[in-house]
């Protein structure tokens, strides 16, 4: 547990290391294999060696810090180190950060582990370089390599990836090794909705990741003069998209409370005010923990598709996002739970609308997750924000769920 | 009436003159004061000048051709010379050169009139090269000049006309002049929307232009991650647009079927398949006859965005266009169905969608339009189309009525 002032301190320096490196910028900028990412990989190496971790280094940049334990087995910890564009300060890094101060902490209070302790920071997750997501944990977890990307300014994956990896890999007493994979992951991280702050809990146990699929709804109707077209004789693309959108936002709020229905993207041809619409695209996002709910409300849109009232205007859905719920560990989140009740936490059990690493390892290893709350429900902007106390809270129960599985 | 092949072919001749201005571009390119307009007024005022009128041009560019009277009343016909940016070879020419017609065959068969017979060419109607419409007829009718615009590459209105007009103003025999207003005005227009064709009538008699507005709303909510912001806790910008745009559209449905309605553009900020939309811009396009309806809709616009169900999502309106409807003389219309009869033409009354240069004119003179059938409501388009029967049949009906007028 953060016990003293101190180790708080120590937390707070390393965190502004890392986030000052992007002083120069709108929030955090921390794009996989940029010089940000670099210097921030390589400051949290010169951490790990500093408390005597053995650091490890992987052909995608991802940084292992180990405690080595009296056998083979391996607990993990860990999130990655990439943000967004203009990101927040906690989104990634309070994982990493807070998984190397309970690792610190546990070696100075308990010694040498039973299994070996091992932190991750992953490469990358959140996509914002190149047009892959959890290409960290991917490599890591499943072997599965990233082919034939260029970033918006026509660097390659492989030109960038190489010349930043080969810089860290080349540090003093760095290990270039991708490590076995571990008996179990634990991955602290800020929730990114509003629900903590809304129910006034410390603590989401996280019992897995919603599935989620996203579809392209294109809308084909006959553009026209807005004076000199009858009411009765318009195929109005937008008309017919809007009763869409509201029949199908009723109909998944029938379905499932827990269902989420997004319409994000829009766009209209010719998009002209006295033009009547000729085709209208947008997209859907559904999200749910349960993949029998997705496939219930995807046969709801293509029914749907067939009632439109105008036999002139067509209707048509692609889906281009399939991805199935994740379910993690009963047994660690069992755990996780007696734990937060012993620290005095409030803690409520969550699933994930967004996806994680944690998402990648439980495809390989029994896998939890904490969360902490966001201010606001506000993340991927400059004012994501988690109270220190929060930060603290989720610090400490991380911190007694590696001491349960790794003493 | 166009009696015999040889007139008809004459007609064909000169409209192919014109149109053949444009041939290296898709559809009719004649904006205002470029080369192909240049060249279009002019092949109309040697028109005009071979058949013996008199042809005077106003500082606006505006062609006049006069076949003088026995007193100095006016009895005046015409439309505009200008298309749209790949516009219909109909639109505004037919009503030139139809007009040009029926002057030619009434001095060749009657000779003198009582009074004189003016056809008009106006500049410029569309608005497609800078952002004024019925530029043309503003300037005769309502002495009003264009202030301060460019066209999109940056050239002034002020360069683009003085250029043009001087051109048009020293061909040989032509007066520089702006003339009386005339003491009637019928217009010719192709009818630009699908009535006509629908109804199988071969005339539109035209007893009035719509009144017209426009308005801006903007929906502002509040933009959030699709996957871990609950339903009930989204302040969707296009949530809210949708239900307001349908609850819009029936509204207008229930208070007038003549009531057109119209959302031609919509936009969404930021536009991205798994965010929540936070801002909605949208337009409105209404339309009617009758003033009062337009006033009540506009009540019914304000009133509906109060009742917005979430608090947190603000809606504005702005409304940047208001028209007023014109009604146009009902003797000549009298007049004109009268005629239509005796022709053995099927002719209904209706009421215009759409602006014309008749809109201003009513403004200063007693008015009245006669439509022709447009094939599938196409206008504005490579694709526009009347028939050559339709075509003569207008030309018929025009004459009878300048010769009723004027003779």
């Amino acid at each position: 547990m953060i016990r003293d002032t101190n180790k708080w301190l120590i937390f707070q320096h390393r965190f502004q290391q890392i986030i000052q490196l992007s002083d120069d910028t709108i929030g955090q900028n921390r794009l996989v294999y940029s010089p940000n990412w670099v210097a921030a990989q390589t400051a949290l190496i010169q951490f790990g060696q500093q408390i005597g971790l053995t650091a490890m280094v992987d052909n995608y940049g991802n940084v292992y810090l180990d405690l080595p334990g009296k056998d083979d087995r391996v607990i993990a910890t860990g999130s990655h180190i990439d943000t967004v564009i203009n990101g927040g300060k906690y989104d990634g890094l309070y994982g990493v950060l807070g998984g190397l101060q309970a690792v610190d902490e546990l070696k100075e209070r308990f010694g040498t582990p039973q299994h070996t302790l091992r932190l991750i920071s992953f490469s990358e997750e959140e996509g914002s370089r190149f047009k892959a997501t959890f290409s960290g944990s991917k490599y890591y977890a499943l072997h599965q390599s990233v082919k034939d990307l260029t970033d918006s300014e026509g660097v390659s994956f492989e030109h960038a990836r190489s010349t930043a990896v080969s810089h860290l890999q080349s540090l003093n007493d760095v290990i270039v090794k991708r490590p076995v994979i571990p008996d179990s992951f634990t991955e602290l991280h800020i929730e990114q909705g509003p629900r903590l702050v809304t129910s006034h809990d410390q603590i989401g146990l996280v019992s897995g990741i919603v599935g989620q699929r996203r579809y392209t709804i294109t809308v084909q109707g006959q553009s026209n003069h807005a004076g000199t077209t009858p009411m009765n004789n318009r195929h109005d693309a937008l008309q017919t998209a809007v009763i869409l959108i509201a029949a199908l936002e009723r109909r998944a709020h029938e379905l499932s409370d827990s269902l989420t229905f997004t319409v994000g993207q829009l766009t209209v041809t010719p998009n002209v005010s006295n033009v009547i619409p000729g085709t209208v695209h947008f997209t859907v996002d559904i999200r749910h923990a349960d993949d029998s709910v997705l496939n219930h409300f995807e046969q709801i849109i293509n029914e749907r598709l067939t009632q439109v009232a105008d036999p002139l205007t067509k209707v048509t859905a692609k889906r281009y996002v399939k991805d199935l719920p994740a379910t993690f560990d009963s047994t660690l989140l069992s755990q996780n739970q007696q734990l937060a009740e012993q620290l005095g936490l409030s803690a409520r059990v969550m699933v994930s609308g967004a996806g994680h690493d944690s998402y990648v390892m439980s495809q390989v290893s029994p896998t939890t997750m904490i969360f902490v709350p966001s201010e606001g429900g506000i993340s991927h902007a400059p004012n994501e924000l988690t109270h220190p106390a929060d930060l603290k809270a989720g610090i400490n129960l991380l911190m007694a769920s590696l001491h349960a599985q790794a003493y």
